[in-house]
């Protein structure tokens, strides 16, 4: 593989739409900035399963392994909801985020100025929102052992996860977010329910020993996983790097994603450790799923794939310089009037997926 | 005890001084409707760790296994923060809560008419709200076992919790959600994760079992928790009953009632089984918490206190009517613009805990 080295993964509904216009950007960039990427295409999710049976092959994840950043389009649909549990869509997700060892998922709630009016929240309260979420994860109930359903006899059952922190996975994830901190307000809220579970208690514990040691310079707050969520909606301008678990960090990022009004328009990145060569494993997707409802008709938002790519670009090519090309273009685009119909407001121009592509493109 | 017992439990922050107005509301029934409650007041909380040195006492918990009703104001607060984890203030509330087996915790998410512009929600997405969430609450991560902070040597621990859920606990809070559902709107919303974890595929099967064996009638949707907390952001007004578990419920609901912009007016009862004397054991609290930034300074709204009585005046004593009384008092208070602060708006009239108490008294 070169030193450029992409495997894109379009996955499930509007995944591999949404990635054609990603492949057109990244057309471009080889045209126009002459920077040529090693890009390979493979398959994830329900996808997957339609080929091999699985949601994800062995060497698929080798690839992954090997390349400097997946790009993950969506997975899941209601064709593979009966599917036992063990090889539904989104275990191909989850494998990946944990063979690849990606524990910090970073998912930005910002709104953007041109779609302050698509949340259902007020305009005050969500405009110049920007709230970075970083969520724990390859541990925590998503993959604690022991796990499963047992017979207990006479017809009863019992369903067991396990919710399970050590130390270092906390202060690693710790750490990521400290560090962005550092680069955006300097604060960090860190939640769980410590009130209420031991693994909450050391993680608040771990959290607070990672910042008085390494960090003290940053201010730490903590907020029960409730209250989070109450706040987000509240006033969740009062936040700038929350800091999580697996299970929260999925529920409450969400929350922030949707009170953006701009769920369509969201990147997120996950990383792992740097390794011996110097290279971050990372893999980027949109925060929004595979909406499956409107896949397959040229009707889906492109935008949160791109600034995926976008993210990739920044953080895994060190291309900030790219990356800004592509925000710009897509800050522009929305300036003008252009819009999905996931994000259409009276006045403006409603597009397709293509044509948002093509508004992009014609903006670079 | 007489059939019209009642052991108020004003805990800490607010809970006092809230607890203070229902008490005039329980006096005002008394001598104008002739009901004598038999009413015991006594310590929970920090209130109780600073008398007792633990958040509940036996003797507190055999009363509150002895009464028709508990009524509860709150729990917790910073003084108490940095005590051990075993005897925190909320343990007195989980005690209570698993002792009593109150396996059903109803949480309204209603929006008063009065208050729509509260809400952070546009008031379009709000106005005539009414969701109710089932939360099971004697179940889950809240007291699995194995649980605890283990020490694995060379300064490392590991943080557990155990997720776990029988059949018939699923089945038990299932029945409560399909029957309130079928006095309401006639359908359930039954949340969890599923694609991630083997409780969530039990509960999934066991919600949808119940609903096929027992209540054909009532419409049975399933939504992931992280969808569930999106979707109440984005139109709240879809949901009708939701049932859920003990830690997503606790999420979920604070979610859903601070979106109402009612959060100080909102009651939440606990329901347990009915025993062979006829009783169902039941304690009533609001969805608020201690509020310990205002507590002390007769700034607290006392309605979802109060509020909670009423549905106590309903479930427990089979008083209806009287709680039509107190509920249609609260709705005039409000209508005539009088507010505490928490509620408070241009144009309002803002008023004193004790006041609203006054104002509530002389519309009765
Ligand atoms: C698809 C699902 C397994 C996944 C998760 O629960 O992590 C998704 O909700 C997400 O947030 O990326
Ligand atoms: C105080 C706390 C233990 C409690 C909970 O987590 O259940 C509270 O948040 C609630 O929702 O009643």
């Amino acid at each position: 593989t070169s030193n450029k080295s992409l495997l894109i993964l379009p996955g499930d509904g509007i995944g591999p739409e949404a990635m054609a216009e990603v492949r057109r950007i990244v057309g471009w960039m080889e045209e126009n900035r002459a920077v040529a990427f090693d890009v390979d295409e493979d398959l994830v999710g329900g996808a997957s399963i339609d080929e091999h049976g699985i949601p994800i092959t062995d060497a698929v994840v080798e690839k992954a392994q090997n390349v400097d950043a997946v790009l993950l389009g969506a997975v899941g649909g209601p064709k593979w909801d009966d599917l036992d549990f063990s090889i539904k869509p989104e275990r191909g997700l989850l494998r990946l985020r944990k063979d690849l060892q990606l524990f910090a998922n970073l998912r930005p709630a910002v709104c953007f100025d041109a779609l302050v009016d698509a949340s259902s929240l007020k305009p005050e309260l969500v405009s110049g929102l920007d709230i970075m979420i970083v969520r724990e994860l390859t541990g925590g109930v998503y993959f604690g052992e022991p796990r499963g359903i047992e017979d207990l006899g006479n017809g009863v059952r019992r369903g067991i996860n396990t919710q399970v922190y050590t130390t270092p996975e906390i202060h690693r994830v710790a750490r990521v977010a400290f560090e962005l901190a550092k680069k955006r307000g300097n604060r960090v809220c860190s939640s769980e329910k410590a009130n209420v579970m031991e693994s909450g208690v050391l993680w608040r514990e771990e959290v607070t020993h990672i910042q008085q040691t390494e960090f003290p310079d940053v201010e730490l707050s903590h907020m029960y996983a409730d209250n989070a969520a109450m706040q987000l909606v509240r006033a969740p301008k009062q936040f700038d790097v929350i800091v999580t678990d697996n299970l929260f960090g999925d529920i409450l990022s969400d929350c922030a994603a949707m009170l953006t009004g701009s769920l369509g328009m969201l990147p997120s990145a996950s990383l792992g450790d740097v390794d011996e060569t110097g290279r971050r494993k990372a893999l980027y997707e949109p925060v929004h799923g595979s909406a499956p409802d409107i896949s397959g008709q040229n009707l889906a938002n492109p935008i949160a794939t791109i600034l995926s790519y976008a993210m990739a670009l920044r953080y895994s090519f060190d291309m900030g310089d790219e990356a800004d090309l592509v925000e710009g273009a897509v800050e522009k685009v929305l300036a003008s009037g252009v819009r999905t119909g996931d994000i259409m407001a009276t006045g403006m121009t409603q597009v397709s997926t293509t044509e948002m592509g093509d508004a992009i493109l014609k903006e670079l």
